[in-house]
């Protein structure tokens, strides 16, 4: 830090198994890789190359290799996995892990039926040979899971191999965690977490209001996803109180 | 592409007639310029330089010709046009195409009342020397414009030597062909399509869900613009059913 | 400017005491900055380092020195002086601006109660050293000042010494000057105008609708705050009437 203040909360350091921030690449060039890294490096556990956008990234070997000197790891958005899985390509999929020599895959149903037996085998088979990152929820809107479906879909996958399990949001920050309007499935959330540990879940919250709300109920070193790159400085801030939205929380501890 | 997925629409490459992109630049930087080329440039098949921003850009024939040498063409905002025209300096907004070698130009009438007959003479002599890209629709959302207007003001700018016609839209997303809430004036779109071929119409679509519309209506090479340089790759992936919102659209056909 | 336009409304040049653009800064890399100044520099008289992003930024020295040898001044935002206030580090806060050589602080309550006396003998201390920017309005929505006692503060904070006072918002445009929808509250400005000379106050207008509303209130010479570093060239277009929405507005001059 670059000066003192008294009674900040304790951060985790890297590499964190709680106090997780997940960033999101939707696009980024090499150059704008390299800034982001040198500004926000510290404060970026993993990075999300979103849904299919590696399917159109110009040169996303170089990219990967830039994120990986820097000790960030990269996995393709689950959008991609259900991409292969629905033409029937999983090999294909499992040897572009391999091309790329990722260590992260992310297991999703957002956009496709999948049974949940069969879900639980594509993780149990990924998690040989790499961290699975499971998710759950619905990218249609319409599709509301109950909170005790979500309770056993997360409790299965993180028996099935997963390392966590993401509670879905769109990168706009709405569906699966979150209501059309943004506002948080507040009664789902803390069902969930009395039945599954909070550190084995990466709460994607890309509106600083549901970021807001997660550090209130979690604390300082709770695991966040789908932070846009330029919003990792001003979460990191929310998470030490150093912002107004958290100032009174922090200080009223 | 960086893998091979089975049964992906088929896209147009560049040069492109239809399933063109144009994106706003509304004042990068030269460097970002470069990176903005690097991550997108298989994409972008023309940049606007957004309304009169090119008065105010510091490095502006660097910049212009950092696009040339990328294959880009660049253009001015129709809101430039209007401004030349209202203080009735049109013959020094020739002068200016001319100073920076620009091969397109947008004619419009967004902010400003013209006579149509006068509109399309402008075309005219403009087509003489440039491509021209002539624009229906007003900016201003009080001035609700009847699909029998748009379809015969298309046809004429048309038939006056227009390459293709840019149905408005705000960088925002609103007026025009949008409702205040950014919404999809969708009678008055099909209305127009009945009269004015596809491929002769540039939409402006800054928002995501206004993309998403128009590929549904009108398929993986729509010609879209107004797109903000961060959602290119995006909205490449919609085109391709790559993303949530276009997954199912594409793998039903 | 890179053309000539007739009847341009005419815009301060640096150093300005009127027509002052501050930007924020929430993270920018340090090639950011570069790139910010190349495209900017002209039009931006102030950056202000957001909140307390400067005690995770990672090389919060060189990045001010890049602002510095540019000729723009930085400040660290309101917020870190009430983190310093709040934990009784005033004296650590004073270093804190001689360590970076920091020629203007801002002085502000918006988090956190400070009797008004107080505030003003902070200002007082301060301004022997440096240029005191205060700020008035809180960061809570509940807590509606009435327009008597904004200007009360105001003429306070100016008497104790305060260069110029900033009218609260927030980044993304709520509290303060703002209702929760970003609407002005158009009755609180009007009346602190009536007692409180316009150049003495910034005020804070990070979304367009608010820039143009203060722009045909207070003519293109207004000073406005947070603006993001990618609107500055679109706000420098707005107080020059080569946008749609105050393109109308000069030309009934």
């Amino acid at each position: 830090m670059n000066y003192i203040l008294n009674s900040i909360p304790s951060r985790t350091q890297k590499p964190r198994n709680s106090g997780f921030t997940m960033a999101m690449d939707k696009g980024l060039s090499l150059r704008e890789v390299e800034d982001f890294i040198e500004a926000n490096g510290d404060y970026v556990d993993i990075v999300k190359l979103g849904w299919a956008t590696s399917y159109v990234t110009t040169k996303l070997k170089e990219k990967i290799d830039i994120y990986r000197a820097a000790g960030i790891p990269v996995y393709f958005g689950g959008t991609l996995f259900e991409a292969f899985i629905i033409r029937d390509q999983f090999e294909d999929y499992r040897r572009l892990l391999d091309k790329y020599q990722l260590s992260f895959v992310e297991v999703s149903d957002g956009s496709i039926t999948l049974d949940h037996d069969t879900k639980c085998e594509y993780i149990q088979t990924l998690a040989k040979d790499v961290t699975v990152l499971s998710e759950v929820g619905s990218k249609d809107a319409a599709k509301i899971i109950p909170p005790y479906k979500w309770i056993d879909q997360m409790q299965k996958e993180l028996s099935a191999g997963a390392w966590k399990v993401i509670g879905e949001a769109r990168e706009g920050g709405t569906v699966g965690l979150f209501r059309d309007s943004g506002e948080v499935r507040q009664g789902l959330v803390e069902e969930i977490l009395t039945q599954v540990p909070e550190e084995r879940i990466i709460w994607e919250a890309p509106q600083k209001e549901q970021q807001v709300w997660f550090i209130k109920l979690l604390g300082t070193n709770v695991n966040l996803g789908n932070i846009a790159p330029n919003e990792i400085i001003p979460l990191e801030t929310l998470r030490l109180g150093l912002r107004g939205d958290t100032f009174d929380f922090f200080l009223n501890k």
